[in-house]
């Protein structure tokens, strides 16, 4: 993969990631493994036997390193969290935002992803629940940038939340994809982003909201 | 509960109806009991003759009338489609946003309820997927007047599409409450609201866009 990873999709490329060592390698295979189980056959038929065939990785080792697949799965997201991902820099905050956003709907518009598998593992473990979100909070945290800079360009008054209008631009599309399963309208991402962006202009993320004029 | 039913967490109320004739009587209480139990338990440990017994039914007249769980929880959602509920009117496009996301707010924010149980059933079950984007459905058309009342009385322009500003206002709550397990921020539906208003205000769900001046 050579375009940037997406904003939610990421193990994908982290996952392929090949640095020194062996205990390195043996970690690639092993998340490679549990990202690709997830996709094919979902969580209910993920086993740690089963990575560790995928993975062609003594299945003692797997026990003793990742304990049960709720620790394959924190491991995984944990993987994302470490990678070089930062947000795009159009020049503009709906540039910016509708970049995002189109990471976050090719995660979510395709074929089961496996964005769309941890989400749905999220549900059945508590591990995956907070590994996922615990990934977001990174994700926003590192497109903080996007509204500062905007800040400083004039965009948005200074006391703008950076993650208000982040969840505000994204969250559309997490909920019409994967909640409504609407079908995906290759509008929606520069359409929730330029919302996001008139919201802002307006000081509606501003705390406290500034006196008028 | 005398209260209105929320907007997503509606089966609560309606499946307390007893509606006339026996065959009435029976759904009510088999489609209160699948609200119970999968509260309770979760979708896992859902099945058809856990139902009947709490809900006190012949097994054989749960298993012909609706099949298995997915037919349950189909039917535990069409029930909450044909309720009178209805959207707030408060007067302004704000004020009915809020009250909206306030009840959104309340169906996600307590301990385990109804809603997220059904969300995370949605995961596992077409069935259950399908129920649930249909009754959602259900509840942004008939949302529709919000928009269409703001409009009427210029608060945004003619051409605004009533369901991406209920989306942009709504989508904020599911992203943080359920997705991201942020803490609830009482705060969080008046300024999703807020922001959704704005950008209506501004004409960001026009569609065409507005000419500007």
């Amino acid at each position: 993969m050579d375009s940037p990873p997406s904003a939610s999709d990421l193990p994908e490329r982290v996952v392929r990631k090949r640095t020194g060592g062996r205990g390195a390698r043996i970690r690639s295979q092993v998340l490679a493994a549990v990202g690709e189980l997830l996709v094919e056959d979902g969580y209910d038929r993920l086993t740690v036997d089963a990575v560790a065939a995928r993975a062609d990785v003594h299945r003692t080792t797997v026990y003793r390193r990742w304990r049960d697949v709720g620790g394959l799965l924190a491991d995984l997201l944990d993987s994302a969290s470490d990678d070089s991902w930062g947000p795009p820099d159009t020049g503009s905050l709906e540039g910016d935002l509708t970049a995002l956003n189109q990471e976050v709907f090719d995660a979510l518009a395709g074929d089961p992803t496996l964005t769309t598998a941890l989400i749905a593992a999220s549900f059945r473990s508590e591990d995956a629940a907070r590994a996922l979100s615990g990934f977001w909070d990174d994700r926003y945290a590192r497109s903080a940038p996007v509204v500062t800079r905007a800040v400083a360009r004039g965009e948005a008054p200074a006391a703008t939340d950076p993650r208000a209008v982040l969840v505000t631009a994204t969250a559309p599309l997490y909920h019409e994809l994967l909640l409504l399963r609407a079908t995906a309208d290759p509008a929606l991402p520069r359409r929730a982003a330029r919302a996001a962006t008139t919201a802002a202009r307006a000081g509606a993320f501003a705390c406290p909201a500034p006196a008028d004029g």
